[in-house]
């Protein structure tokens, strides 16, 4: 049996993705919200986690259960990440990509994907849908630096110059260089868009 | 037998909606996306056509797929609607209200409100999530006029306050008198505040 844990932050979704997964006879699934994510898989032991990359903050919650208890031999919620993604949405990709994922399935796709990703990834291979290729090549290209990042994601939420300024001890002229920077780089019309369209590719 | 259909925008999404509702022994389940709606509703006749209001356009794609076909007695999608909706989200809620829908459903609640949900609704009787009780208070209090929705929402696409005039045949000037009240009225710190909250709240 194949122990498959799913992750999303919406109750009814994670039971809706665990219904399909459960109709598989070699599949063990249970489902979880962040808050029991590592709980459930330390208790569980799953061979395969699977997370949604458009519920925000994925990313931190997986990172946080997967650091292995002390003394387990490395059977945290880490081993054998399938990220679900859709088309167009390079920076899911490369957050997915970091976190060490072992399979990256097109939501946009038809849904038998998803059982054939869980078991390759359970014997500890990678699985990609061939259709999220032109996302992995944009994935390389991501145009902003790691500070230019903070600073969208700061007036993204609302943040004024001055308050980004003030939270990322930076002068104002400094944020709005920042600011200047980030629309030209990703083909802005303004700092609305930049949002717009960072938010659209999955960087932000 | 009561005959529901699933939409979705994502392909994956949608057939683990279906999954969870096909276990009840009494419904013969459908799922499709926006581009089938129509023709699913008029060849199946379902009794419930339940909808995830998170979908960008779902208003649109149901009302079009509503409108009975000539000679039809009434068996459009549109009888029996279902939105699916997280807590938070009041503009979900009105859209769904004026959308005609009779369930109200909380996708962060438990999974098995919505079987229950769809047995109500296949009886023609409302079901309401007692728990969107907050959200039907706050959308009888949506801040902002259709006017002031068009120019935010051209405004969160990208669009200057000069392209936003051209396209709303305004002047410059009263476009941003429009911003201005908008960002008042939402009690924002600017205009990105006034997206973020806007779109949060489900306005936009």
């Amino acid at each position: 049996m194949i122990r498959v844990l799913v992750a999303h932050d919406t109750s009814l979704l994670r039971s809706a993705l665990a219904a399909l997964l459960v109709r598989e006879p070699d599949f063990e699934v249970t489902d979880t919200g962040w808050h029991g994510l590592s709980e459930n898989g330390r208790l569980l032991g799953p061979h395969v986690c699977v997370v949604d990359a458009d519920c925000p903050g994925w990313r931190r919650h997986t990172d946080r259960a997967a650091a292995p208890p002390a003394g387990a031999r490395g059977a945290g919620v880490g081993s054998g990440l399938i990220v679900l993604t859709n088309g167009g949405k390079p920076g899911n990709l490369r957050r997915a990509y970091t976190a060490d994922a072992l399979g990256f399935v097109n939501k946009d796709r038809s849904a038998d994907r998803l059982p054939a990703a869980v078991r390759q990834v359970a014997q500890g291979k990678r699985f990609v849908d061939e259709s999220l290729a032109v996302e992995f090549l944009q994935a390389a290209d991501m145009p902003l630096t790691k500070r230019e990042l903070s600073v969208l994601s700061l007036s993204a939420e609302g943040a004024s110059v001055a308050e980004i300024a003030r939270s990322l001890h930076l002068c104002n002229g400094t944020v709005r260089n920042y600011l200047a920077a980030i629309t030209r780089k990703t083909g802005a019309r303004n700092r609305v868009d930049a949002i717009r369209i960072s938010r659209f590719a999955g960087w932000l």
